[in-house]
């Protein structure tokens, strides 16, 4: 658990509790070159992101996790508490960059916004809200941009 | 060209090969629910993603895999020969969107095509293509749909 910037993440948040600008700050996560290179092998094993010694000679000029390894983590600091949305992180899908390379060693937290709002028009049970949300390193440097439409049910007006 | 829907693998290419429409076709990756889980587990673990029967009452209706999972195989699957791209595929960034989940079981391959050409402007070494992939499942729906700029060097003048 970092600092909380910003938000508790006990409680669940539902649509209607959501609102622009509301914005939320994960925990951490420590990556390292072991990690770094076990997720590489299985799913872009490039030398650049597989072999230090091979990586000083490409244009990352040193060892730099995959971006989908990144994304990955930001999903996994976002589903523990980052983004406590009720009924899970469903997304639809967004946009995403990497300005900065990820390395290793680095201590990524995630920094997320909401940017819109949108009720369902079909049914009342759920709408889509857009997140915009940075990943960054113990220096600040964003090593991720994402803006994700996620879908968000209504508070059950149950009782 | 125009009518090539697979590229052979074999030949790396440089951004003077890249024309917009050019295609490439990856091969095939199996998946089962033993990895959807595993990769959930680290990355992603949500009921829908981690427990067959827990994801039975959920939006998904049974299991289904992390986006990002069906991300990273597409990375794999294009890595293995779908995209052959000189230098290796280094993506700055770009659009993902998951209109159908992937499912245990399911078999995806991609479809890749350049949808735009730039030319670095600042030196000769490199540009940036962008492409266009989809990435299917065996009954041809479309699981995920990218489009990614890239970095691609130029072929060198040696010689």
């Amino acid at each position: 658990m970092s600092k909380a910037m910003t938000e508790p993440t006990s409680e669940l948040l539902y649509l209607d509790d959501l609102h622009i600008g509301r914005r939320f700050t994960s925990g951490t996560h420590a990556l390292d070159e072991r990690q770094i290179v076990a997720f590489a092998r299985e799913f872009d094993p490039q030398p650049f992101h597989t072999n230090r010694e091979a990586a000083k000679g490409t244009i990352f000029r040193g060892l730099a996790a995959s971006g989908w390894h990144t994304a990955a983590i930001t999903m996994r600091l976002q589903v523990d508490g980052g983004l406590p949305i009720a009924g899970g992180l469903i997304g639809l899908g967004g946009e995403v960059a990497w300005p900065t390379a990820t390395r290793p060693n680095d201590v990524l937290h995630v920094e997320s916004e909401v940017v819109e709002v949108v009720p369902s028009r079909s049914g009342r049970e759920r709408g889509a809200v857009t997140m915009r949300s940075e990943t960054r390193n113990q220096r600040g440097e964003v090593v991720q941009r994402t803006t994700v439409k996620l879908l968000v049910p209504r508070r059950s007006k149950l009782g």
